[in-house]
């Protein structure tokens, strides 16, 4: 429990109304009850501010609605409602460094300073972690990859053989490292033979990717993540892709192999992106979108297949027009009729 | 071996045919052979009846089409074929109770009367399991997490810290519940730094979650699933998301963060709903639908951007009936050239 | 190290260029660099070749452009390529045969010659193994399951009771097989009562599945996947699907309950199939397809819903043309207003 004049203190917020109530914890606008701080930083939220149940709310220094709750102004609401939550988190215990009996460690696995290797885990030969870097249950690291310093892998996280991961990384758990490409040769009856997948997955600094998402292996080479990326839930990323440094990558994604994505490129999410393809710097493609073609830097597409918003924007305006058209058409018909008649 | 007439009174349905044949097992009604009973409740696989080569087929009590087999006339076909089905199954042995010896255990954590924790699964610290809860393989339970009673965990099953979870819950394999929120902060040249995601995850009374499927964790606060929730495989759900009572998600749906989907409302496959979004009550959405804006009680709505059913078949009925509206404009043109050339 | 003159010969290729030089590595043609050999097979890359940064080249007999590396010209560069990168590949140690003291294995399970049980599984009892099959790290297999001869189990493979699975498997990481189907009643209140899913699958032989992929066991009966078919990553399959012999299913495709899939039939990536339907042998379905009906024999369709291309790529072409269809009838309206004027 926090007195409010202090909590205001400590997030360097204006109060206004009573500093005495005690705070015990955060919420959301509309769930926040007795006792609790909220915030408000999104417009579309602000009706609810006026019926909320917080005892106080976070806001800007210029908002001047109704709120029956405490008030304190900040410049940036959402940053300041994260240190208030803060004040009120305890995390859970930091894992101790070292082996856990109960995992199975190659004798020949070099483990830097401080890594923490959790229960059940198994880290095969030649493996390599960087100084810091926490394993958390039942990992499985395979033959020969290297992990860098101050990584956390939550349970369940599985990484192939040869597989390059950099400093930093936050590894969601069951997500998959290093699986084969999806390639195959095929015969006149449809039959198709396995191609080896013999490359496999470098990793920048610190990526973070998500719980059960899956990044294949090269065919040969390597599939190659850069630095800062940022991969959600339950992507799918192909052989040989190559992912610019600070691209964002959101849930349910599917990239198709050997396509490149630029830097701080955004995809959203469920969108599919065929493979071979050149797709730049800064482009923006929306959720849902099916990207079949190269996209420039900087484009900002939409559908499927997907094409730049404005015109997608303008053909389904068309769409929507045709009734009227066919209205016009008609009209046009009956007077043709009456011309002709007479 | 039952004998028809037996397995006809067990299910209290009515014979048509020959009493003294053995049935062995149940089958589709396409696939089923000489031994196998099976059932037509759908009558999209009427036609099948006729060339069925089950022995026996349950049928519906005004049912009056041909069928080379014995049938079995009850009221519901699609239950009485389900008591059938059971006659015939012997269910794997029910996990002991106890803590397998290869699991890891932490000393403090709360085990209820009954609770089976299999081979080789990790339980944190705090953690509290209810009643009769059976834990399978490889299960691993974060820090301070709480179980009901009468739950089921299927192997590979991953709870973060701090996730609370109702009684009765059936959970799939590899599903990860309270993995951490998607939310980052973005500076002038697109790096993304972290927001701590210190929320956590509540789901409710009888809920069953598919393989594989992902929940995160709230960013403050929690991503909270209601009573009777069933959850389908490779399904996203976003931090901050509200799934209300007896909602239905189907496969391969992802929710973006801080949505509400209201209670009973249906997502159907590949549907895609925004963030920050009230979905309503009974609500249902088609599959592959892409959600954008808030959608009242009951509303029923497909595509993408998803629109209300009607609205979307008459956009797609337009589409399909441009040419004739340029045949008619074409007709038009010409009829004004003779007009004019008069 | 490689000399190019004996590299050429291996692969059974003509030199053209220095053969002393010493390839170390194979790399892609945009990113390979000195001693490096790289292929050309896909004329999208032609341009790349000029300025390649490889030390060699792998062409067709026939290519005649310029390219500054040193080339070898052979009938197939697809095939000699991936032989040539064989020649600098080392793979993992092979998993030796014997089970790993660290794995639960139940007393009664049957394991065939040369199994290897990696560290951390279980095997249930009355699970049956072949000869040669490996299961690396942290695979769980349900009781009474069978697995052929030759397999392979990537880590944190889940296989549920009664499955069976044909030879030579290759099953990747995090992939769960025979999971609940999705099925329930429902009330009058909408409240859903879950419907036993007694069922299993079946799996052809020289099948290959995809990391964190679901395959859902039948209700009752089977869920059958044919010979020779391979899914790719986070697929997911309900209860009672047929997959006929060598058809692909390619990443994050949906295929609900009930419905057939023939030989030889494509799935692109992200489509999703409805219910209860017939899909032909040699269909192709493109990604993020919606397949709503049943489809014949060598359909190739697209879109959502999805129809035949040729349709479908009209009717993209007509939504383009309404544009120029107004243009025409306002030209037509003044036209008449000129007519009327007179």
């Amino acid at each position: 429990m926090i007195r409010l004049s202090e909590l205001a203190a400590q997030i360097g917020g204006r109060l206004e109304g009573d500093g005495d109530i005690l705070i015990r914890g955060v919420g959301g606008i509309h769930s926040a009850g007795t006792g609790e701080i909220s915030f408000l930083a999104n417009p579309r939220y602000e009706a609810e501010a006026a019926v909320t149940g917080a005892s106080a709310v976070i806001v800007s220094e210029d908002w001047n609605r109704e709120c029956p709750a405490a008030l304190i102004r900040v410049k940036n609401p959402d940053k300041a409602f994260a240190r208030a939550a803060m004040l009120f988190y305890t995390p859970p215990p930091r894992p101790v460094p070292g082996v856990h009996p109960s995992a199975v460690v190659a004798e020949d696995a070099e483990l830097g300073e401080g890594v923490s290797v959790g229960p059940l885990c198994v880290v095969e030969a030649g493996v390599k972690i960087g100084a810091g870097t926490v394993l958390m249950a039942n990992c499985c690291i395979g033959y020969g990859s290297v992990i860098g310093t101050g990584g956390l892998l939550y349970p369940h996280v599985s990484i192939r053989e040869f597989v390059r991961i950099g400093d930093r990384a936050i590894l969601h758990n069951g997500t998959v490292i290093g699986s084969d490409g999806f390639g195959y040769s095929v015969d006149r009856n449809g039959v198709r033979t396995k191609i080896p997948q013999i490359g496999t997955v470098e990793i920048g600094n610190d990526v973070e990717i998500g719980a059960n998402t899956t990044i294949d292996r090269a065919r040969f080479g390597k599939t190659a993540i850069g630095n800062g990326v940022k991969i959600d839930n339950l992507v799918q990323i192909g052989h040989n892709v190559v992912i610019g440094d600070h691209a964002v990558i959101i849930s349910q994604v599917g990239i198709a192999g050997s396509t490149s994505v630029g830097e701080r490129t955004i995809l959203a999410g469920q969108a599919g992106i065929s493979g071979h393809l050149k797709i730049g710097s800064g482009v923006i493609v929306g959720p849902q979108s099916g990207v079949t073609k190269d996209l420039p830097d900087g484009a900002y597409v939409m559908g499927g297949p997907a094409m730049p918003v404005a015109k997608m924007k303008r053909s389904h305006a068309e769409i929507m027009l045709i009734p009227k058209l066919r209205e016009r058409v008609r009209k046009l018909e009956e007077k043709i009729r009456k011309i002709e008649g007479n």
